[in-house]
């Protein structure tokens, strides 16, 4: 079985939407990843920090998943990340009401022994030093690195984040974080010039609108499903990262026709994430929903058009 | 071989974006259905209005792809209708320069005789009273009527656009026409209160975010292709809408199977018109530059992947 190492936030969440609100719940990129990678059964393991406040019922929910928390640090006199937001009506758009960083301002990341030969390494979004950091804890390349990040770094950190892009296979933005990184409109042009930077493969994340995956002149497209509902879009491109990684660690294939299927995995995963609010759906969510549900991405998407 | 007809406005347009400007050309919902049309072989013909002023060479040009210029009354002491329009940098949104009705303000169509007995009828976007118009000179109801409308007639001609769609097959409008309709944000929920106004098959065109195509509770999805550059996106839905009843009309095959193939087809003719202003690359466009990038579609959409 391939191992998967996943760095991220491990957080609490407080999320309002047009639908309702929640009060302080488990949130952060390693636990959507985690959660939804886990489904693909790789043995995966998380690297973050959490407070003194982090209830031990939030990890055993990840355990019970067969996802290893050895790697993340609890600092008993310290509290844990929180962030607030609110989404607008269309859900498209948010307001950030609060990010309390409070241990993660000093995250000193650890790899755990028995995860320094990890065969995949997910590098969720957070400050790029700490990114790099854990990239130097494993002392053989893994097979793939997949780095998620977003435009405050861009925004703050650019010489950092470069460096971090350099080292990585495969990098997972949205279509206005792949603009502002490259400085070009077209998302063709972006993708390559993304590819300059490092990166084989550019994958971008267009929420609604679906996901592009780009490498060496070829492109794939993963639309997102049509939904009746959307509830809660939080999480939703963390999950997205977690099927990708998640089906790429199963098959251990990193071909791009391979990387073709994970990116439907992907696309699969976040259209139940943001069915309910936080991380409920993806807790309940069994192998079989995930199957059916690729039936439809098949229906959606499959033609048959002969050329003449 | 079937036969098309093809409704909507013959015009002169005046077009700005961020890579130029041009005079009065070619322009209007019949011209750039027309010519996407006649890439598939139909025998199709327009019923449209022109002042004086329109050059016969223009005419000629449709002509000598062989579209029927019969049913294009010219009123000549009258204007053509003329539009003009500057896109904003992203090519999404754009200010309407002018609208000049002219002879449009007072069109009457006429079908023209050896069209009464047509297979396909496209309805494109006009004045709603002049679409019913047509369809009750038709004696025979066509295999398949669509109908393309805009945003402009739900505001200002509510109750005779509602009788229209009551009698019709297919529906192509874009997202935030489909949700003004509707009165629902959800697409899928739209889709699903547009079709109990009438039509069973329903596309919301998404620009270059693609189409969807809604049946009976089916759905499918055919992406735009990513393009490096994109320079005039006027026409595009025309010739979208365009590809799509030609696809039909040379196939004569109205299952749902065919009309995902139509939608491709659709995205297929769009992809070119936005590669130059106005009319000028699909006047050059040939059977086997369509052929090439229904390949690309093939590539960028299809996967395999097994159920497990």
């Amino acid at each position: 079985m391939s191992k998967l190492l996943i760095v991220g936030t491990v957080a609490f969440d407080a999320i309002e939407t047009p639908f309702g609100k929640t009060d302080k719940i488990l949130g952060g990129a390693a636990t959507y990843i985690s959660l939804s990678a886990s489904q693909f059964g790789a043995e995966s393991g998380i690297v973050s920090v959490v407070g003194g406040d982090f209830p031990k019922a939030y990890l055993s929910k990840l355990n019970e998943r067969k996802i290893n928390t050895d790697g993340v640090e609890i600092i008993e006199n310290g509290k844990t990340f929180f962030w607030s937001g609110k989404y607008k009506n269309d859900l498209n758009s948010r307001d950030t009401l609060a990010t309390d960083l409070n241990v993660l301002a000093d995250f000193n990341p650890v790899v755990p022994e028995n995860f320094k030969d990890t065969d995949f390494l997910m590098l969720g979004n957070l400050h790029p030093t700490v990114q790099m950091e854990v990239i130097k804890q494993i002392p053989n390349r893994p097979k793939l690195v997949v780095l998620d990040t977003m435009n405050f770094w861009m925004d703050n950190t650019w010489d950092e984040l470069m460096e971090v892009i350099a080292k990585i296979d495969v990098i997972t933005i949205n279509d206005e974080e792949a603009r502002q990184l490259s400085g070009e409109y077209s998302l063709v042009k972006a993708a390559q010039k993304i590819h300059e930077m490092g990166p084989k493969f550019v994958v971008i994340k267009k929420g609604e609108h679906g996901a592009l995956l780009f490498n060496d002149g070829n492109v794939f497209f993963a639309p997102a499903l049509p939904l009746e509902d959307v509830f809660d879009p939080t999480g939703a491109g963390d999950t997205f990262a977690g099927g990708f990684i998640g089906h790429i660690s199963r098959t251990g294939d990193i071909s791009f026709e391979n990387m073709k299927r994970a990116v439907i995995a992907g696309s699969n995963l976040a259209s139940f994430c943001v069915e309910k609010f936080g991380t409920e759906r993806m807790e309940t969510l069994t192998h079989d929903e995930i199957q059916k549900r690729l039936l439809q991405f098949k229906l959606l998407t499959q033609f048959d058009i002969e050329l003449s």
